[in-house]
């Protein structure tokens, strides 16, 4: 299974602990059970909690092996025998709390301060092209034959493949690039997230343990910023390319061979499937489902899940036939 | 009074010489008045010379206290006898031309040359956390246990709070950021906005001589754009977050608790509440006021005001019923 | 001419090479012919090469100077008796390949390694104002008393005129910059277009040889990409001003005294005339032909041409007040 580089897990946890951040307090002082990781309903293991918030993923529950869940009454039915509850009345808030004490390094997302220039040794041993006054963090992999461009910030434990080139002013934290992916000038990926519980005087900031994961042959274009997971993964498709100044929020997966034009913007956990083309400044709500083989047409707002093989265009996003008879309504 | 630390007045300037800036002849070698400052009809004093120029700000014209106004024959007769009056053709041109008499750097907005690293002192003193490479200005003020990205920009007399995280590429002029603020990588805060009076082969270039003031707990997100204001300052109000790549232009003001997705953009002197939701891509139109706790969804064009507690969305921007209702009519 | 001095011809090509880049065998082994350029319809000359793909060009193929052309069986009848053909598939597939004999360092984008700080001599002798960190290219001109902000990269060949203002963190590759220019703080000017052949597992790049012109008196706002021309040039006309976050793609032609707000973005190929006043974040689809005089409103989606004079506002965008009528239909 894939192993976070980017966030140490301080696990166990004595449950006692984990009940004290949910605020229930009628079991507190009896349970030294141990619990050894947060993560989504489908990764868990016996050892992990978990939580449920949306009847949207009520299969994925029911076929839950974590040993805890933070849910609501109204959900906690859908839950298997085995998993015992924690009962709240804001799973993302609670959420938040117990993450926050397995992972406590990843509520903020301060630069690093320790970085310095690579290595001469491995810039020759691995062929690689490095501009001026790049900053490297510790246990940073760079392929063979790969570039990193002037100014560009790579934050501890990033990997990078072989045959990348990474522009300049580029700054690179909890991501995994594959091979021959370009990175163009003035990208921020791998930050944490737009998740916070609203909160008057001073939010609250869910925890963002994911990463952002970008597979062989994509490329990015210049200003884009790519945000990481917050308990699962930002993943970009195998030769994918983005065009300038695209925004994908957190937990995005994009297929395979997607083509996204210039000021794209991806809104969080929203799921494209391959063969996508998106064009300039159209814009996905978050949750949704988008199909294989889909075109969506330029300055569209798309709203709900579209299927397989569509095209669509507007706001809110429609089939094309659709769009262009409202149009010609109009003219 | 709020004092704005970044432009020198050079006032007290002759009234001659503002008379001769808005091309007004008759008067130019009699009158030896003194005039303090440039302001608007609402912070003018006795000293001072304002500008009046649309029928929306009658009720403050009205009550100005300030000596002299340039402003239009048609508009004359809302100000008050105790104001004389410069009468012009084109408020903003000439206003733009006495502007720049008081304030004659705030035209250009070149870089600073003379910026240096932080002292070893203030860093120690103030348990700073400070990147590589960052050039700080004169005055600069960065408050106790805050932080500082690498490659950042901090121009002269720039403010910083306690608690602030500043991301790396940064870069900071004319602008105040109060405690516990997180500006994340790539912003830049502070520039001109984009206000000019159009001349065919070269524009006129109005002067920014307001700041931008950023108030605690907000969160702004990589690669997000905030100008200063004009004659007014641009203000984000307490525990407001911005998500990434967002644009405010010029005298915006947004209050308390909102929430900005990616990709949003505020056009100039518009005024938004407490606890606006503002979804991804949206964009507000200039000079509009937006109530406190309004819905604005992803992708909306806001092209006029809005009352308290609305929920809108579409282009142009509606009651989010009748824009669903048109959404089924489509589908 | 114009001689693009960014990417170097090593023609003349024998055509046997060209024949066998598009997969023609039948002639290969027997044409020992010298090309000398690869052009568009108008401007190759009787020892150039050019390429038809588009019945919207047939004009320009009729009238083409051009020795050889690639095109379809189809469109090969609108081209004259003397232009030899190379008939393919696919025109552009084809292109590339051709284009990429010519100037092979015009498919990667790689940052240059070699960049040095300004010299003194220079600085003094043309009253530059230069910030830290810069670092620039060979052959590069500025002009007399320009100023450089900090960490400016400025690549091989580039010229910024006299009295321009170039911002900090600002990248220019491919650019030719006039007089009097503002670049604002973190723009990226001259990349490679976002142009390539769709393919499965790895796209395949068009070469992107032209530049990125910027004439007198404009101005481009802070984090704003513009790429550079494919075959042609992208050009931005006398005393246009751009506001933030703007994207103007490949080949784009913007006319003068031209005023573009906030967020806006331009795909490929479009020509804008002058006098154009574009409202915050409008997007305009590639291959368009906007007038001059013409208003557009902030938001708008253009999706077709616009004459002389128009004001149009809305997705799609439609003449004012058919869009302010369904506006009123839908309060």
């Amino acid at each position: 299974m894939f192993k976070n580089p980017f966030f140490n897990n301080k696990g166990p946890i004595k449950l006692k602990l984990i009940f004290s951040a949910c605020d229930l307090n009628e079991e507190k002082n009896k349970i030294n059970d141990l619990i050894y990781d947060v993560k989504n309903l489908t990764d868990s293991s016996i050892k992990d909690i978990t939580f449920f918030n949306s009847i949207r993923y009520k299969d994925d529950a029911n076929k839950t092996k974590a040993k805890y869940c933070i849910t609501t009454k109204k959900l906690s039915s859908f839950l298997p025998k085995t998993c015992k509850l924690l009962v709240v009345n804001n799973v993302l808030l609670s959420l938040s709390k117990v993450t926050k004490i397995f992972y406590p390094e990843s509520v903020s997302d301060n630069f690093q301060i320790n970085l310095k220039p690579l290595t001469k040794k491995i810039i020759k041993q691995n062929k690689l092209k490095i501009g001026k006054n790049i900053l490297v963090g510790k246990n940073v992999t760079v392929g063979k034959n790969s570039s990193i461009g002037h100014n560009t910030i790579i934050e501890n434990n990033v990997v990078i493949g072989a045959n990348c080139s990474i522009g300049s002013n580029v700054i690179l934290r909890n991501t995994i690039i594959k091979n021959n992916v370009h990175i163009l000038d003035n990208c921020v990926i791998g930050k944490k997230g737009f998740g916070f519980y609203p909160n008057n005087n001073k939010n609250f900031r869910y925890p963002q343990i994911g990463c952002v994961i970008i597979n062989d042959n994509c490329e990015i274009g210049c200003g884009s910023t790519i945000d990481r997971g917050s308990l699962s993964n930002t993943v970009i498709g195998k030769n994918t390319f983005f065009d300038n100044q695209i925004h994908i929020a957190h937990n995005v997966k994009i297929g395979d061979n997607c083509v996204v034009a210039g000021q794209v913007g991806i809104a969080g956990s929203s799921i494209i499937g391959n063969n996508v083309m998106i064009g300039g400044q159209a814009g996905i709500s978050g949750h949704l489902k988008i199909g294989n083989n889909v075109h969506i047409g330029g300055g569209s707002g798309v709203i709900k899940n579209i299927p397989d093989n569509s095209k669509v265009m507007g706001y809110p996003a429609t089939e094309i036939k659709n769009f262009l008879k409202m149009k010609n309504n109009n003219d």
